[in-house]
């Protein structure tokens, strides 16, 4: 089974892919997101995983874009703690360190912590590929900030773990594949639509779930690309499309919406 | 009048700052949002400028904590049009150009201009400090992406304009103060609240709003810091606080709500 991703071989986006589909998959990096989904579409990769929201930073709205774009279907979630970990070459020490290099999100993740021990910082592209750099430079002066998985993939040494100023890090990853899956509960369906601009009208679309019982897990609109003052809205909701409850809320829903995406339902993360 | 920003001289805040409190201001630019916030609340800047959305890149979550943490209230609002410039030494023409530098997200936001003329990239901190970087070591080969505002601080020569792929590129930015404003219509409140983990609870939150025909501009749900599985919704709608339909429906809704913040009204971006 070939399992898509995008980074560095290394990245928290290959951990995720692991740690949901088993340790016996093998993996695909990719350049970049639309990479990602072009592989899985093309028949180059069974699976895809991509992040779609961190507790941190929020929803990931390109992958959004490329849901859209595409006619992938999401059967599964995933949520991964993101742990940084501080890593150097085999032999370096806490106090030969001099400089810190990591994309910038992780280097602002670990603020606190740089800081405190006074190190410079240089941004590179890729968590995973930082420690790429620090392999191929062999410096001692230098620790990178990636995943315990880049630290193995490269041979490097793990410094100190859990090097991140907040513990709360979560990122939400989606399983992808060509075809549907019709889930056992609990599961959850991703969606996203659009309404008239009206007051009222968000209220009415969330009454097909309400009036159901159904549990929102999250609601979220965003401006409409390409027309900035529309707006989309992506909701999950806590049933399935193969069901006849959760068949009905999007009948329902179709009657008030311009336009409805169902992008699948699937099973729920633990 | 002084105003606070994140970043260096010529980042797009501040040149939000110009556009939406005029050519006259004095500004302060700060390390991180962290200084931001706290140089208004500790006097040392009247007001602050800091991004809240994106329209590609979605809500800034960082400035939505700090809200939170500090009591500044919103007192307008901004929408900038990003357009990214592609920036040189004065003497530097296009066919000079070996290197790209600028922060990853703008890179990535200009990344088929900058891979049609085959140009390398690397990676630098902020946009405005890639500029500064690239007046300092006056490389002939190398162009910068940031703002038209950065080309004219660091007295640098604008090669390109509108070097984006994607031409809807908006951020919202929120004006914040010490003390609150009564803005005249047409305006805006921005809440953030929590809600118990039932079917049906985001629903009567937003009847408080559908009931009195106020219109909803924002809603977003997203997992609490702290406690991932719990959710805080942001919302703005189309009213004031300080006027008799507002204030009805933030009473009803302090009856629904765990906790219930009111970060400001202020007057609707045009």
């Amino acid at each position: 089974m070939r399992i898509a991703f995008q980074g560095e071989p290394g990245a928290y986006s290959e951990a995720a892919a692991i740690e949901h589909f088993g340790a016996e998959i093998e993996t695909l990096p990719c350049e970049s997101f639309d990479a990602l989904f072009a592989a899985v579409a093309s028949q180059h990769a069974d699976f895809g995983m991509a992040p779609i929201e961190n507790s941190l930073a929020g929803s990931i709205h390109q992958n959004y874009d490329l849901l859209a774009r595409h006619e992938l279907h999401i059967v599964g979630e995933h949520v991964l703690r993101v742990e940084h970990c501080l890593i150097g070459a085999p032999e370096t020490t806490l106090n030969d360190i001099r400089l810190v290099i990591s994309h910038p999100q992780a280097l602002a993740q670990c603020d606190q912590f740089i800081r405190a021990h006074g190190w410079k910082r240089e941004v590179v592209y890729d968590t995973a590929g930082s420690v790429k750099m620090l392999r191929a430079s062999g410096a001692r002066d230098t620790a990178a900030i990636a995943s315990a998985r880049a630290a193995q993939v490269y041979a490097m040494q793990i410094l100190q773990r859990n090097v991140e100023d907040n513990p709360q890090n979560y990122t939400r990853f989606l399983a992808l594949a060509r075809g549907p899956v019709e889930p056992t509960p609990p599961c959850k369906t991703s969606i996203a639509f659009t309404l008239r601009n009206a007051p009222g009208a968000l209220f009415k679309a969330l009454s097909v779930f309400a009036l159901r019982d159904i549990d929102l897990t999250k609601v979220e609109s965003r401006p409409l690309p390409g027309t900035p003052w529309d707006y989309i809205f992506y909701v999950d909701f806590a049933s399935s499309a193969h069901v006849e409850r959760g068949k009905r809320a999007l009948d329902n829903l179709s009657e008030i919406t311009t336009t409805l995406r169902v992008f699948g339902s699937y099973p729920r993360a633990k």
